[in-house]
């Protein structure tokens, strides 16, 4: 029996988080394990809509039984106006427990596949100071951590290219706000005159090294007491590694220079976020392992608690919680289904 | 007679300006009067020490008399540690009449050349709030400035791709702080997850059309009145784009947004220089027409009086200041000149 057959076997439903640029998959059981992992460099931005069922068969084909029809719940930029088929954005406030209402299914050839499309918040602005804004994938998390506990209440952080913090009130998303974050520090350490003061890229932990915490955390501290500086103190890191003679030199010099602009890119989102954080208030991180301590380390210099939920373990419960309220149909025809 | 022995008869001294990348020269007359003009793409990043003579003599060479050694005053990059001499950086506070006593002479192989390259500033911290910053080029245009008006005091901005505020008391330079303001734009609105909702480009005036100028303005004030939501705004750019019906629709709509992304990092840049800019003061903008009006409808919105210089005029006046201070040898040693 191959380890393909076996998966067949015990599979009942297929999680995607289906993003911009990747997608990852997990076969799931009927109690909640997951029986395998897949992935592809397929994501929203490489494909046509004709695309995504080959593209979801070549990642998944495996795991299907030769008959009946398996529940494929799909997170993310699938779902966007430029996806497979768009889940249109539901307006905050929303349920977490209610994403599932916004679903859409894309027709699809093979008969073996039954494919939900979930929607991504959105927000207006209005009197409250709720500003525009948008969220595919992420509201998934967040319905996670909501199945994980319930009514829950307070401010999540969302680290990444385009860090989300949303509030949550009993269970709904209230208001949320998107920061640029870490596409900001990718341009600034890649491609502005930073770049040739920095050794370490987005990828890399500089903070490992001797003395880049402390420069991280200062950094942080700065920008949050004075966050209209932002601006100078880019360029101020320019100006030191030309004039300041108590830096160290060579590669730690770099890291040193690294871990100081993470400190006023991410400060600058702790500033910020501070219309969705209120006074005393813990802080609930979702998110993976490479940037979450980091986040943690900027709060705690700002006198924040916080507590980290897995990003992996949070998407996987908001998909389960859209499976359960689904119906698995397996000649569900190729429309929204009614709210 | 052809015009560059007419330009020879009459020229005093050459004035360039040579910066990363690019470099402008003027050929003088005595009385001031600009004979000519040329200029070349070849600026320090194009450049090792060696090739700085060849490119100086492929430029203003046409100018040059037969016999006889002109003056070339040189300020901006070529005057870096990676130009074609150190001319290292003076400290603030420095008289901008002062310039002069920090510049440097390379050695050159062409009698008819007599090359002063001149020093740009620096600043270290300090209990004043004082930051680490460099200039190198801006200094010779406040130098203009001050040479034109005396003992200047006050507030100076000078608009570019990292743009420098300098407070000026009696003729001196005593703090200034440089924003990456055009380099900031020029990321976000060609690389970033915005240029998707942009129609206009950094070289391109969108402020022209219906629309702009309301949306420049009051991205202005939101930043001014909010910097901490500096990058969630930029996100919300995007966000506004997927959902602000109210928006038009196609280039105006590109136009629009990119009007609004311009205000969001001049407003950044304006709420961070009120370091260098005490409550009521005038302040003068030194730069060219193409921003320079933009930054006048900014600092207006903020109710920010100013007036402005036009950058050549102030980088002539400058250099002819450090030319009329500077001794004329023709056969200076490669030496640094006594203060």
């Amino acid at each position: 029996m191959s380890q393909a057959t076996g998966i067949a076997e015990r599979l009942a439903w297929i999680g995607v988080d289906w993003g911009s640029s990747n997608l990852r998959a997990w076969a799931m059981a009927d109690d909640g394990q997951v029986l395998a992992r897949a992935g592809s460099e397929r994501g929203m931005l490489a494909l046509t809509p004709d695309d995504y069922e080959a593209t979801l068969l070549a990642t998944i084909g495996d795991w299907l039984p030769d008959d009946g029809r398996v529940p494929v719940r799909v997170c993310g930029m699938a779902g966007a106006r430029q996806g497979w088929r768009e889940a249109a954005y539901l307006p905050v406030p929303t349920r977490l427990d209610d994403l599932a209402r916004g679903a859409v299914r894309p027709a699809v050839e093979d008969p073996r596949l039954d494919v939900a499309l979930l929607p991504g918040l959105c927000q207006h602005p209005d009197d409250a100071g709720r500003r525009f804004d948008v969220m595919r994938g992420e509201e998934t998390q967040l319905a996670g951590l909501a199945a994980r506990e319930g009514e829950v209440s307070g401010p999540v952080c969302l680290p990444g290219t385009h860090a989300k913090w949303a509030r949550l009130e009993a269970g709904a998303v209230t208001r949320f706000a998107t920061f640029l974050t870490g596409e900001l520090y990718g341009l600034l350490a890649g491609q502005s005159v930073l770049r040739h003061s920095l050794a370490h890229g987005p990828g890399e932990d500089e903070l490992a090294e001797p003395g880049c915490r402390e420069a991280f955390v200062a950094a942080v501290r700065e920008v949050a007491a004075a966050p209209e500086a932002f601006s100078s103190r880019l360029f101020g890191l320019r100006a030191q590694d030309l004039l300041d003679g108590g830096l160290p030199t060579g590669q730690a010099r770099g890291a040193r220079l690294a871990a100081r602009l993470s400190g006023l890119v991410i400060g600058l989102e702790l500033a910020g976020a501070r219309t969705v954080l209120a006074e005393g208030e813990r802080v609930t991180l979702v998110g993976a392992e490479t940037l979450c301590p980091r986040y943690a380390l900027a709060l705690e210099a700002l006198g924040i608690d916080c507590r980290r939920l897995d990003g992996e373990a949070a998407v996987l419960a908001g998909l389960g919680l859209a499976h359960a309220a689904l119906p698995h149909d397996a000649h569900t025809p190729d429309t929204r289904p009614e709210p």
